[in-house]
This record gives C-alpha cells, structure tokens and sequence, in this order.
C-alpha cells in the first residue's frame, strides 16, 4: 500500500524517523533537539501516564513538585553525579532582555545571576536539598514520591522520542530508615515497570542489574528493564536505583532511630520517560505504518461509512451510531469518521498509518445483510462479522489483538537471543543479525571496555532471572558468575 | 485553637503564608522565588487539573507537548508580546559545565550557545512557529490544542502559589478561520473557567473584559475572571485572550479559505495556573486553618478512632473500616488514619489545619449506641449521627458543605461590593473596607493610571453582566458607558 513509508529492510532507522512523523506522533521543533509531541501522540502519553500514575499510587506513592532550576553548587554536592551530567546542562545565567540601541532584543548583561542555575537533568539533589527539612524522625520515613517533569540533557545527536535535548518523565524520590528497604523499593519499581511495559505496551523486557560502567551516577546498584526492538537493538526501556547514603549524606539528611540514633537515610530513585514511545512504536509497528496495543491505542475501533449520498448516509450512520453506543458501553474508545472531506480509501490508509487495532466498515450491502466488515491492524486480515455477534466479538478481539502483539514481540525475542560460548561467536551473531547475546563476563569494566571497543556491544544488564550457571568469561577465560546479556543499544 | 496560626484579622498576609505551609500546601525552596508543591498541595492541584481537562476535552480540546525553550529571534517577533515579557525571562546561554583547575564546578565557556534561549514565559511564539506547518487549508481549522506545563517569570516580590518565578499551568492554544470563531472561543473558554471555579472551587467570580493597559502582551481583547479575597483585595483567577490575527501574521501563518484565497489564521489562547491555589486558600479557609470544598478535597472524610488498648481498637477498626467502605462505594474518598504514633487530638488538630470536610470519630461509647461523632470543618460543629443514617447523612453533607462554601463566598462579596458615584467616595471605599468597587470610567488609560497612582486600585474588569447603564466619570466627569469594576489586587 502507498505509505509513502520507507520500509523496515530498506533503513530502519529512516523507516522509524518518518513513521514517527507520518503517524502525526511527534516532530523536531526549531529548538535544536527539543521536539514537539503533537496530539496523537501525546494522547498515548496521557494513557501510558495514567496507568503508571494508578501504579505508582498503589504502592503508596505520592506526587509533588520540584523546582526546574538547580543552583550550581547544589548540583556539585555529590561527586560521581556531577561527573556523570555536567557535560549535557543547559546553564541559566541571565533573567532579563532588554533593547538594544539598534532596536534588536538582546541579554541585559546587568541582569546576571550571582550563582547560574542548571536546568535539572534529573532532580536527586534539588530533592535531597528538600528532604533534609521533611525528615527528622524514623516517623516520617518512609517518604515515596514521584514527579511528573520535564528534564533536559543537551545531547549531541537527538531522535525523536528516543534522545532528545527535552523529554518528559516521571521521576521517583524515595528515602527509608535501612537499607534494606531501600533495596525493596528499587526492586519493587522495576517490577512495577516491567509488568506495566509488558502489560500495557505488549513489549516483553529483560529485568537486571546494570554494570557498574552503566550504573546512574551516584547509584550503588542500578536495575533496569531491558527490551529487544526489531532491528536487534537493545532499548532500555526503564531504571531503578538504589542510591545508598550517597545522596542523605552529601544533604546531611539525617534521621533519629526509634533507639534515638541519628542515622543517614537510605535512597532510591527510578524513571521513565517518553522515550517508552519509542519503544512502543519500534517493537510493534509495521511498514504500512504504527501498530498499537489496544490498551494504549487512543482510539481502538474507527467506524467507517462507505456511502453514496445523503440518504446511504443516514442509514449507515443510524447503524453506526448504535455500534459506537453498544461498543463505548462496554468501555472501549471508539470513533465514527463520518467526515465527508476525505474517501473511504484515505481514512483506511490514515487509520492503518495511526495503528488504530481495529476498523470497521459499513457499506450499504452490509446495512442488507446486517453485517460489518472487521479489519485488525495487527494482522491485515479482514472478515465479515453478523449484527449478532459484532459487539462480543470486538470486545474480545480487544485481547486477543493485546496478547498476539505481546507473543509476536516474544517469538521475535526468542529467534533474536543467542547464547555464545566464545568470543568468535559473539561477534558473528553481533556483526550479523545482533540481537540479545548471553555469554559468560569476567565481571571487570576493563572487559567490558574493551568488547564495546571492538564490537559496539554492550553489557545491558545482568539478568535476574533465567541461567546462572557459572562459566568462563569468553574474552579472558577467566572465571564467571553468570552469562550476562550483550547487545548493541539505542 | 492551638494552631499557633496568625489571626487573619491581625496579620491576613502572614497568615497566608503561615497556612500554605503549616498546611502542608507548599514551601519555598533553595531556588529564588521557586516553591516546592508537597504531596498534599500537589494533590489538590491534580483534582483541579482532572476537572480541567475534563472541560477541555468536552470541548473539542487535544493535549500536545511543546518545548521548553524558545530562541530570543522567536520571541521577539510579536512586538508587544516581547515588551510586555522581555524584562522577566530566564535566559539559557550555555549547555555544559566543566571542572575548573582549583576542582570547582564551573560554566564552560567554551560551549556557549550560538542563539540564547528563553525558559518559555508562555508559549505563543514557539507554538504558532509550529502552527505554521500544521495549517494549510481551511480543513485544517479549527485547531485546538491545550498544553499543561511549567512556565518561568523572573518577578522580583514572589508569594507561595500567588506569584513564583516558577508555576504550573495550562495554556490552551486555538487558530480559528474567522475572526467571529475566535472571539467565540475566547468567550467559551472564559465561560469553562468561571463554571469550574465557581462549582468545583465554590469561589464566586465576576466575568469581564480587561482594559487596555491590562490586557495581555499581543491580545486584541481579554476575557477574565475576577475573585474577591476575603481581605477584599481582588485575584485575577483566569484569562483568555482574543488575538486577533497578531500571532498569524508575526509567523506568517495562513490558511487557504473554501474559496481558495490565502488568508491569515486568527487565535485565542488562555490559562490558569496554581495561582488558583492561592485563590482556594484565601476564599474559604479561617483562623484554624485550610477549609476545603469538598469537590477538591483529597479526603472529604477522615475517620479518627479513641481508644484505650488493642482490644477498643480492634472493635472500632472493625466498624471504620464498614463504614469506610460504604461510603467509598458511594464513591467518596475517605482515610482512616488508626495510626497509634499520633493522639486523636493531635490528629483533630492536624485534619483541621488541612481542611478536611468532615471529621469522624469513633470511641468505645459510639460503638456501644450504635453512633458517630460527625464534625464539619466548614461551620466547626458537631452532630452525633445515628448508625443507619451515616452514609446517607455524609453523602448529603457534602453537598451542603459544598453549597455553604459558595453561599458564604457570595455573601462576603456582595458585602464588600460598593456603587460609588463620586470620586470622594470612592476614595474612602477603597482606602477603607476594601473590596470591589463599581463605578463609572471615561475609558481612557491616562483616567485609569491617575486612579491607580492615587489609590492603588486598579480596573479589575468591565463586567459582562449587571448593570450597564451610562453615566459619568468618577473622576473626569465625561461620559461614560457602563460602570466597571475597581479593586486593590493580587
């Protein structure tokens, strides 16, 4: 069909760029790497957000708000995260414009700050510079909450949803009396994630631990969700981190014990962003355009009329109307384009483009035989359904679409996972068809350097589930705990 | 009460401020003039919000995300709209930090950008850049989209929720193919607000038009509605702007008619913002502390029990939670705080303080008659209800608590509403008890800002209703159309 799309073999990296514009989700701005989320695709954030929001209240969780800026000097308090960001801060330095003599609009130089204000690329010690005033005693512990914000990295080479110099996200902040729990809360959030992006988003991921090369900077232990998109490149698609007393004691958060010891407070901190889109469009979609998961698809049936003149019209749309009511009834999004400035043939394309999981079309013969045509997005089949059984059918396909997506994405995983047992092996499946490699490591970042030096490969995590038999590490021979899981990355 | 909270009548401002953060509402943070929304503020505000966007997409309205930052060469091409913000922006001019050679943490000079950028003051000029592309032909029209974001405006004198270089709002942004369109939404949307306001925050509003020198930076026409605070000083609660075709033809933004001419797009946009905050705070709350509408309370029943030893407890938990759960089926949000770390007057002191709607205890003599001790925060009474008139009694109260904010909010205002006829008058009014004062105006700026420089009050609006009969100037004695609305303001 004529997308006018740039096929997945051809260049899928073209392919997603112009998919991502196409399916009218998202395009670049003129402020270099910031993008804008246009409306369609801001409604898929909006459903991914509530029920994560819905999550996040279920495990006790409470939304506030921190400030946008943060002072210099707090972003300097704790060593390794300063390192690990300050390459990438859009820096604040004046507040005011003024005119200049020529009439152009310029910087009032006169209005400088006195100390520059980062643009938070993450908000751990505007919070922790908070909580040192909201945490005395073990009583206000633990303290769980989450904000929803945008942040700002000054990355060098941006894409859509994936990097990009603005994004949103939500950020968690949370502060217990042991570290014990601290560690539980991490863990928790990682699930949390991972049952939300293979639930919701159909996208199966990979839960682990990253290296301590790819651990957050200022993180003792950093979990994260990894997902396999279909190209065979990793996307890690959320992070959770246990951050010690890193923070606590960089704020002097300090906290007095039910034995009345003051003691430093144990952290964590866990994100997603909009960069789940992308994990969304690229793990789905097809090249006649977006494939979404019913429970994210802004609308998951389009009723569309065939009709000659006013009068098919209004006998097709009396029908369709009562369609839509039956079908809302039953909780689902739908919606009837009866717009008479665009063909039946344009919307078919435009819905297809946009992934809508379900289209229904009416035509006069179907008014006759009390029938509807039923198109899935997922899989491009078509079939004629009776008046009867339409609305218990539609609803049912609604899972049945939601579960095909998720096993398409597993089959795919599992024919794109290879476990190697040498080094030679491991760079055949990664220079040939990539994908997830489990082989045995050493557990040294020199190790790891020097396979991403020759390979572009990468440690994404080290599994938590699945074979944890030792071994050999396949680079040094050296003795290793477990494979661990290899791919090249977004 | 012990609230050691200030008495309005002895110091209202330092009650505010005293309120917003005993209340646990907000707090200023380490940031000038940026405030830090707690959990319970920021749960208020997301209520707002839920109802907000509820309105908005009722009426037609789609969310999008648009970036953060705006390039100065952007923002200076509507001439008054760069004039009316130019002298408050936070401006970016660097994106990356780097160690210097003392091991401080400093701007790197070197990656200093080529165009400043603008933290977004509101977002006119970076959405109709983009608006540009998106409209073509008159199909393409209407086009509505709302925006919830963080906004930066360097004020120098900040107050919690009133006035913070940083807040939260919404930004709606329409292009429309006539100019009747436009106007009609500016008026629509001015309408969506006063009904929320009025039904959900109980805050009685005046609907008007600003003058001229009061209008916004690049509007040909703005709608607003004003509120009377209980120190009768008035807050401008909501705007929206009519902007003719200023924006359209600053970025060139035309559309091709049915007729096939090229014609230029004309605009509105509007917002609120957490100021609304500000506006909830001071309409209802009193010397004890916050009094919320039972519409935005996160809970509208907090139920307390008292109790000697685990056996009492047992018993009244088992009657809470009974009774917790009817009235959340009838969809109320209710807490049972049986906390055994806090007292049950600590625990009254505390609810009151944050403006729980109703209080209910439980004790050992309740469970033995079969009743509950029910305490309104709205009229600080008491009333011992009987077991099978709970649930019912409780839906009901919050209705009335709900109407009773309302009734109490209007009587306050038609109180401290004066009709003057006289300058003298006028004078003592405002230089007196304060409030809202009508009276007539000749229209012209320079009578405006004469009245302003001698008074302090300012035109808070030209109402849409009431009394419009002609008469003359308070102040220049010429003719004038209709009387207008005076005020001391926020």
């Amino acid at each position: 069909m004529a997308k006018n799309l740039t096929s997945r073999e051809d260049d899928y990296s073209k392919w997603y760029n112009e998919l991502v514009i196409k399916a009218d989700l998202a395009e670049n701005s003129g402020v270099r790497g910031c993008m804008v989320i246009k409306p369609y695709g801001y409604a898929i954030w909006e459903m991914m957000q509530a029920e994560l929001d819905r999550k996040f209240k279920e495990t006790g969780h409470q939304n506030a708000y921190f400030p946008l800026f943060i002072p210099k000097s707090y972003f300097s308090k704790e060593a390794s995260h300063v390192d690990g960001f300050a390459k990438e801060c859009a820096v604040v330095t004046h507040y005011r414009l003024k005119t200049a003599d020529d009439g152009s609009v310029i910087v009032d130089e006169d209005a400088k700050l006195e100390e520059e204000l980062i643009v938070r690329p993450t908000s751990e010690t505007i919070i922790w510079d908070t909580y040192r005033k909201w945490i005395q005693s073990y009583r206000d512990l633990p303290l769980l909450i989450n904000q929803w914000a945008n942040v700002v990295r000054w990355e060098m080479r941006t894409r859509l949803f994936l990097r990009t110099a603005e994004f949103l996200w939500q950020e968690g902040h949370t502060a217990h009396a042991t570290e014990k729990e601290a560690i539980a809360e991490a863990e928790q959030m990682m699930n949390v994630y991972a049952e939300f992006v293979e639930t919701h988003m159909a996208v199966p991921v990979v839960k682990g631990l990253k290296t301590e090369s790819e651990r957050f900077a200022g993180a003792l232990e950093t979990y994260c969700i990894e997902a396999l998109m279909q190209d065979g490149k990793a996307l890690q698609a959320g992070t959770s981190h246990f951050l010690g007393q890193n923070f606590a004691k960089a704020f002097d958060v300090k906290f007095a014990s039910k034995e009345g010891k003051q003691e430093h407070v144990w952290a964590t901190s866990w994100g997603v962003s909009t960069r789940l889109m992308g994990a969304l469009i690229m793990t789905h979609s097809d090249d006649n355009g977006l494939v979404l998961p019913p429970k994210l698809a802004p609308h998951q049936v389009v009723i569309v009329p065939i009709y000659r003149g006013e009068e098919q019209l209004e006998q097709i749309s009396e029908v369709a109307n009562g369609l839509m009511k039956d079908l809302r009834a039953k909780g689902l999004r739908v919606k009837y384009d009866n717009r008479d400035t665009q063909k039946p043939g344009w919307k078919f394309n435009q819905y297809e483009l946009q992934g809508v999981p379900v289209r229904i079309a009416i035509g006069p013969r179907d008014i006759e035989n009390g029938t509807f045509e039923v198109a899935r997005r997922d899989t491009l089949s078509k079939e004629v359904m009776p008046k009867e059984a339409i609305v218990e059918n539609i609803t049912a396909l609604m899972d049945e679409i939601q579960n095909n997506l998720f096993d398409k994405a597993i089959n795919h995983r599992k024919e794109n996972t290879t476990t190697v047992e040498t080094y030679d092996e491991f760079k055949k499946v990664i220079k040939g068809k990539g994908g997830f490699v489990l082989a045995h490591w050493d557990g040294t970042t020199e190790t790891e350097d020097r396979i991403k030096n020759e390979t572009k490969a990468t440690i994404r995590c080290i599994p938590l589930d699945g074979d944890n038999e030792s071994g050999t590490c396949i680079f040094t021979g050296k003795p290793s705990a477990r494979k661990v899981l290899f791919a090249k990355a977004y």
